[in-house]
């Protein structure tokens, strides 16, 4: 039996009931998260072009695009899902090898389960073991094939969306390993495209290609039984090193969703720590913000490279600015997406604090764990603030409650507020639906722009 | 400028007028050859399954199938296209960079070109520079990117289909160096694949989208500026060794259309030399296949290591029988489509010789250009032939007579005669076409199964 058609039988042969419960719950926590995420960027100006450029070829329009009125057949409506989930850098990953795994699998999921009978128990089951095929192939070329400069959600995303498809669609063993097969030859996204909407672009082609190759291998299309492992497989041509053995060690024990993390504020990781800093002084101290007369952060060397600039002027430039996520983190208590809209970056008290805003290197702080916050106000008073673990890290995880917050705020972005809290009670209990139409039906019945 | 925007820029600026007339004729072989390949492998298995799985998600079915009843939206009937013109591995190829460029981007073009009013002399413009593209990023990569074991004309060949029909859409400059960027962030194709159906999908699959990322370009769905050649571009990601200067040397005065060659052979180039021998002799000694003794072949070892198989059933695995091939010739005196199917593998005289037929590893020939051939009769007289290189390589190219023949026996496969003799007088005058409605109405008028 070939590596491949290993992980092919898992995935056909495994069944939710032998998943342990601590996996499911992540599952479904990744769930919630998700369809938070695509619902906040449903309305982003890649979504709308994307639906312009690609919305006239679709075919039967029996799809839901989450969050959008379009309906779309059931291959475009996952790249927009897929577009939507990824493109605020908001979405959930896995630290150990950089995946967003959730955005692409997820996105064919929810458009294959708007427009077919599906329970929410197989919609759980195909989603875990498409996390896991994604998990370990990436596992397998982390971190050689990253570092090359592939964008790893959307290589290795591919191969778990069509796994999930796969299982939803009962491919059989042979029709499996063509199904992975044609997917590790569909792989791709550079990470050159950081920056541009290519990048989201990535995800929704990962869950697209994923679902395409499904489909393909249902009807007898075949491709090598080992294309994963092969001399020419994608391992060896994608990544300069890799270990195979990842693939398949501890399957069925060991579980990616375990690692997976989601992000407390919609912006880059390495300014997460200088936020929360910010954001817990805020609360502790009841700052006001117009009493503050300088603001002054010690951050990693890698803050300051990536996210130094100060004279910004729109919401995308805001994310990578560490003074306006600062100012608008002691402002507003939090850093959403609406905390990163151009709107936010112009605001008048903001933009002053920004100004007042200074920021200083400390190699001795990790980019992803530590930064120290000084605050003087008027009346001569300080603060201090000094910041180790980020919130939504495995070390600090955010919370069933946290991920309720940061869900409702995305989804009232294009539902109503009662829509929104359905969805998102009937995300928590996705494992007990009998049937997601109600759920797939909802995401769809937006609030008007 | 970056080198993408040279490019972009060079695409969107150049006219056909601009190009020298033997570049021109060149492209129109191309077409020519493209066209027979794409009607030859139009009822192949894998294009049946692909319709089949595919098919029922189509948009508005506006675009022409080559060979074919079924109309598509324009992107699946790309990739349908590029599934039959590669499938029999019969299509042209620059041998120095083992590309088969036209493949995917007429693929693209006659897609766009049964749904849109387009002359003749825009697209073989949009083909010409479409062909340039993928040549000199090939160029760029080769032969380490191909040697990683990258199926080239899968991921190049999605860059040059991206230029072209972006050409046809009228981009501007930015757009142009976007679809090229969002061509080059999907470029995908595992060796791994060959032997499988997979092999030709990625041919499609490169027509497909490339043709999705000039429609995201139009419609301002942005990507790097710099796709190929930023440090996480295309050409450093997928290949451990490149040379930017060939993306922009000689532009607009060397082309790769005078590098191109036509397979005389519907197999690997691997058994050319031998079948040539079979076929020159067979003509010159008016040899009776029931006369043949033995047969013996002197081949470069690479040639018995992939063909090197005699016990065998099908027509495909014949492609990869030095034995059968050599057979076949004899008693045909060619080796097209129809020497290679299930039919002609086991038919009973051809068997026999198959039989009576051995080879033998000679060191001194190269597997491209090489092979010897020793026959003895019944009554005792011996016949030898050694042949250099092989029929359609550059230092023997296929004559446009040559090069009809090869069409006409492909097309009869999927048109009547009559249609199959206008289509391919319309090839030959594509630049003089006003109009393409009858030709591309031709090529989905199929005769009966």
């Amino acid at each position: 039996m070939t590596v491949t058609a290993r992980i092919a039988h898992y995935v056909t042969s495994t069944r939710l009931s032998e998943i342990p419960a601590d996996v499911r719950h992540e599952a479904t926590r990744a769930i919630v998260d998700y369809v938070g995420c695509a619902l906040g960027g449903a309305r982003d100006e890649s979504v709308e072009r994307a639906i312009k450029a690609l919305g006239p070829l679709s075919g039967p329009k029996v799809a839901a695009v989450i969050g959008r009125p379009e309906r779309l057949d059931t291959l475009h409506a996952s790249l927009m899902n897929g577009i939507s989930a990824h493109v605020q850098d908001y979405d959930d990953a896995t630290p150990k090898n950089y995946i967003h795994a959730t955005s692409p699998i997820a996105s064919a999921l929810f458009s294959y389960a708007s427009s077919h009978a599906v329970s929410g128990a197989d919609i759980l089951e195909a989603f875990i073991l498409g996390f896991e095929t994604t998990s370990r192939v990436g596992d397998c070329v982390y971190p050689a094939h990253y570092d090359a400069g592939w964008h790893i959600t959307g290589t290795v995303g591919t191969i778990g969306a069509a796994a999930a498809i796969g299982k939803l669609l009962g491919l059989d063993d042979q029709q499996m390993a063509w199904a992975i097969g044609l997917a590790a030859t569909q792989a791709a996204g550079l990470r050159e495209m950081f920056g541009s909407m290519a990048k989201a672009f990535h995800c929704g082609r990962a869950a697209q290609n994923g679902y395409t190759a499904a489909l393909l291998a249902n009807e007898g299309f075949t491709a090598s039984q080992t294309g994963l492992e092969g001399r020419r497989g994608f391992a060896a041509v994608a990544s300069a090193r890799y270990d195979l053995e990842k693939l398949t060690k501890g399957l069925g024990t060991d579980f990616g969703l375990r690692d997976n993390t989601y992000k407390a504020y919609a912006c880059g990781l390495v300014s997460h720590s200088a936020i929360d800093a910010c954001v817990q002084l805020r609360n502790e101290a009841q700052l006001e913000i117009e009493s503050i007369v300088s603001m002054t952060l010690s951050v990693a060397p890698l803050v300051l490279e990536l996210c130094g600039k100060k004279d910004i002027s729109t919401g995308l430039e805001g994310k990578f600015s560490i003074y306006h996520s600062a100012a608008i983190a002691i402002s507003r208590g939090k850093a959403g997406i609406a905390e990163f809209t151009d709107e936010a970056v112009n605001d008048p008290p903001v933009l002053r604090l920004r100004n007042k805003t200074s920021a200083v290197v400390d190699d001795s702080l990790s980019e992803y764990g530590g930064a120290r916050l000084k605050i003087k106000l008027r009346d001569g008073k300080e603060f201090e603030k000094h910041v180790e673990r980020i919130p939504g890290s495995l070390d600090r995880p955010l919370t069933d409650q946290q991920l309720d917050q940061k869900f409702s705020e995305q989804a009232l972005l294009s539902l109503s507020a009662r829509h929104a809290e359905e969805v998102r009670k009937l995300c928590w209990k996705i494992e007990q639906l009998e049937d997601v139409t109600r759920l797939t039906t909802l995401l769809a019945t937006t609030k008007p722009e």
